[in-house]
């Protein structure tokens, strides 16, 4: 039998609604077949921009379909490293892949604190009135990868108001907050500053499908002409068929029904994962409970080594990652780790929890 | 009326067969939906990396399938450029996009002759005397972008010595070499040479559809890690539908019939064109007479300056791509052009030929 994964951050198999995408796939073959297979612009399918420019309040110009969100962090990077070298700050914990491309790149990448509310804000005024130039924040303000943290909607306001006092260049990533269980979503801060600092990035990965990697970023009109270079040179123009997939699936309306089909899969296995920590750990254990994604985030009593710990529970069955892989350099989150409660179903969760609980 | 363009690299919309694909992509996505639509791995759909690797006589996890060929040439670049670090070698005249992307990264990029037998291997030899650490060879030896030209199969084996006796690193690139309108294929590179040194990127985007985006790299084995490091990093998986539709196109046995549709369809552009420049040209104007691909290569008479003739001509309602913009820095090609003949129907070419000859 597989090890039960709380490692993987992927969605449940029955997330995917296989028929309709592949009748949208079909439909918008049959509709626009043509310039689907010819090469397209650098932005992607243009009636998938412009139903997202719309959906933003800006100028489809300014918003570019990418395969998947990760491309367009990539090129986001590589556009704003160029026109505005400098230290990059992440939240700590932060998103694995990015911290990789960044290490690449080379270059200073500084850690900003989190606690239960999201990134500190005063750590991030600290950190801008230290000498020296800022390239870029990369914040991921709801249901946060790695630790499931959403920023209150008043530090949301006070980092828009650092980014207008600084100039401060902020690349928000948000493929996760229209998979919200309960609660009213906060202003994302892309709203509240106006687009003129912060380019905003999101994806279709969790609430269409993965595989079609469809993602977009909403770039400010002072980066679009560098980020549609990078597009262009990198692939011409993106693969178009899944684009003009999902612009099909709001076509025909079915988006937000299945998103909702989605959101009540997801929610019973966050509420199993919850449930199962709340009955099996023992005192001194901490964990995020986020009201949507795909991840919480645990941190273990003290002396615990995640990575130990990650060694005995793949052993009995079940996997996560460890914390340190979500700092730079694994500087920090030796005690803890992200479960992901997203692919499993809510009985193996369940079991998952008791295996994780018995190698403590 | 929309001007003439010899600039656009594009098959003309008649090679794009978008039934067969619609309907391929609709098998694929009942047969193995749920995977096609799930995160994938890097090197991308696994039917796909097969089928390729038995083509080549590889391992299938030697082959990495690719959003385009140019994505590809990205991935090797940076993986090869990070193993291996030095100046890069390439063709003189070459494609222009790996060109600004070299241009980006910084770093030496050395320009080397071509003649009508494509590249000089003497000039590398001598090159590879030079003192200093070569990263790799980038190479299109076959119905060149943008010269047209194809790489004698003596050259071939000279150039596969010189791989062997310096173990230089070279990414040979063939998105042109199926599209052959008559002659013998000459051996590719990475057959000569075994697959130690050399890696080879082809792409579907001429065969079956652009829009598509899918192309594929083999890379060398010592090269598979890094290779893979970097598809991981930029999009997790790249999107796998359009991948799976090429697979069925394979499975099926459309390929090979549609690939003959399309050839005929190019070679009447093909033929249009050098009989309209025979015709039409003024003396001490020379042009390549490929055997397939999409491009031939013009050197007008000494003292034309190619970016003022295409000023008139774009005036005049026909465009082309400066030869400038083949060589890095634009160092030379002042008195050449490249012309596609891929796009345009037969009689737009002879008319767009005659507006050139007038405009020069």
């Amino acid at each position: 039998m597989a090890p039960i994964s709380f490692a993987r951050g992927a969605p449940a198999p029955e997330c995917i609604d296989v028929d309709l995408v592949a009748d949208c796939a079909r439909v918008a073959l049959e509709r626009d077949g043509t310039a689907i297979l010819s090469y397209g612009l650098g932005g992607g399918y243009g009636p998938l921009r412009e139903l997202l420019g719309e959906r933003h309040g800006v100028d489809p110009s300014r918003v570019f379909v990418t395969t998947g969100g990760l491309q367009g962090f990539v090129f986001y990077a590589a556009a704003q490293l160029q026109r505005r070298p400098g230290r990059v700050l992440v939240e700590g914990p932060t998103y694995d892949r990015p911290l990789k491309l960044l290490g690449w790149r080379g270059g200073e990448v500084v850690s900003l604190p989190l606690d239960d509310e999201g990134l500190d804000p005063d750590a991030l005024a600290a950190e801008l009135a230290r000498p020296g130039d800022v390239s870029f924040l990369y914040t991921i303000p709801t249901f946060q990868n790695p630790s499931g943290r959403t920023l209150g909607t008043d530090r949301r306001r006070r980092l828009a108001e650092l980014v207008a006092a600084h100039g401060l260049d902020v690349l928000e990533d948000d493929p996760y907050g229209q998979v919200r269980y309960e609660g009213v979503a906060p202003p994302s801060v892309l709203e509240l500053e106006g687009g003129a600092h912060v380019a905003f990035t999101s994806s279709f990965s969790k609430t269409v499908a993965p595989g079609l990697r469809v993602g977009y970023v909403v770039v400010p009109e002072s980066l679009r002409a560098a980020y549609e270079d990078q597009a262009v040179s990198t692939y011409i123009s993106p693969p178009l068929l899944p684009q003009a997939a999902v612009h099909e699936l709001f076509a025909r309306g079915a988006f937000e029904p299945n998103l909702d089909r989605i959101r009540g899969l997801l929610r019973t296995r966050r509420d199993a994962m919850l449930d199962a920590l709340a009955t099996q750990m023992p005192d001194g254990v901490r964990w995020s409970e986020p009201e949507g994604g795909y991840f919480l985030w645990v941190d273990f009593a003290a002396g615990t080594d995640a990575g130990a710990l990650l060694g005995r529970a793949t052993e009995a069955g079940v996997t996560f990652v460890r914390g340190t892989d979500f700092f730079p350099g694994g500087e920090s989150g030796a005690g803890s780790a992200r479960l992901a409660f997203s692919f499993e179903s809510p009985e193996r969760i369940a079991e998952g929890v008791a295996l994780l609980a018995s190698a403590l």
